[in-house]
């Protein structure tokens, strides 16, 4: 298919490379970039620029970030003795959206798996243990709950457990909203198990 | 929310104003970017530029085009005397993308809606007019099954009937895979009234 213009046809090939766009809204956001004025094109570019040149990682916690410490690692208002371990910086927003865990995070870059060759030293747990080292209280491991991130936090807890340090993993069941009957039996079992006394 | 980059948190903002873009996914996006060779995002970023600053209106259909001319009306093998008018370029696409129509498009820029004060002179209904002094077999109007549209289409059969030359009118009906239950009284009507014989 070729469209009225290889500038549009080129963008739209661009555009559906990225996750979650098809070509269909491909082709929506490139006409929409056509028929926007320059000037706030030129902001959007400004800004994807910025992200690609500049970014780095924060040198404690490892997520993305300005400088080389992180807006979260550098605020004075966050609890640096609870330490939330995630695989990576979007299940860092997600909670970050939520808005009620006020203490600092540590991105593992993945969870382990084995059969794609992840291994402990492709993640940033060397790290983490060495972030242990400071008078930290409660160690929360909030990788997903797939086989990976299951697999990933039973490794961390033990690595971890022998220092004396609490480590606590995210409860896991039915989600808000959720219909019992369309749920899967493994996650009724752990909703099960992991009943609270009202 | 805050998430811990200011250069991150500027992106997604941005993102999030694209068409059919939420926070969400502008998230997912702007970390898929952070985390992408700075090569790649350039090629992205060259793309955009090259639409936003060099993108015209083609002279004859009024679609998006690189030049004075788009690739569909300087395509020789295209029926000049067939024109599909279509209320924007996405529409031309979706028709580019069935593969089945060889004539040209004309570019409406829109649909008559006199309560938001688009009227015939905000669209280019005088340049179709102009076309229609060459040799013209078919004018297919092929505006969007709203209000609207169906208002630009009869509006645009009277002007053009008189010039004794063909107006015809996408067929309207029963989408293909539509359940016939779940579908509105106006288009079944629709479809039993432009039934077919077999």
């Amino acid at each position: 298919m070729l469209s009225s213009s290889e500038n549009i046809e080129k963008l739209i090939s661009e555009l559906a490379n990225l996750p979650g766009v098809g070509r269909k809204s491909a082709g929506r956001l490139a006409y929409h970039i056509a028929n926007t004025p320059k000037e706030k094109i030129d902001s959007l570019i400004s800004a994807i620029k910025n992200v690609s040149e500049n970014i780095k990682r924060c040198k404690t916690c490892f997520t993305l970030s300005d400088g080389d410490i992180c807006n979260i690692c550098a605020n004075e208002n966050r609890n640096k003795k609870q330490i939330m371990v995630v695989e990576n910086e979007r299940d860092l927003l997600a909670y970050e959206n939520v808005g009620e865990y006020k203490g600092v995070y540590h991105v593992l870059g993945g969870a382990l798996s084995p059969l794609t060759g992840i291994g402990p030293n492709e993640l940033k747990i060397k790290e983490l243990m060495m972030r242990l080292k400071d008078d930290i209280e409660e160690v929360i491991i909030a990788t997903n709950s797939s086989v990976e991130g299951e697999t990933t936090a039973t490794y961390l807890a033990k690595l971890i457990k022998p220092l004396n340090i609490k480590v606590t993993r995210i409860a896991s069941g039915v989600p808000v909203g959720g219909d019992i009957e369309n749920i899967d039996e493994v996650t009724l079992l752990r909703a099960f198990n992991g009943r609270l006394t009202l």
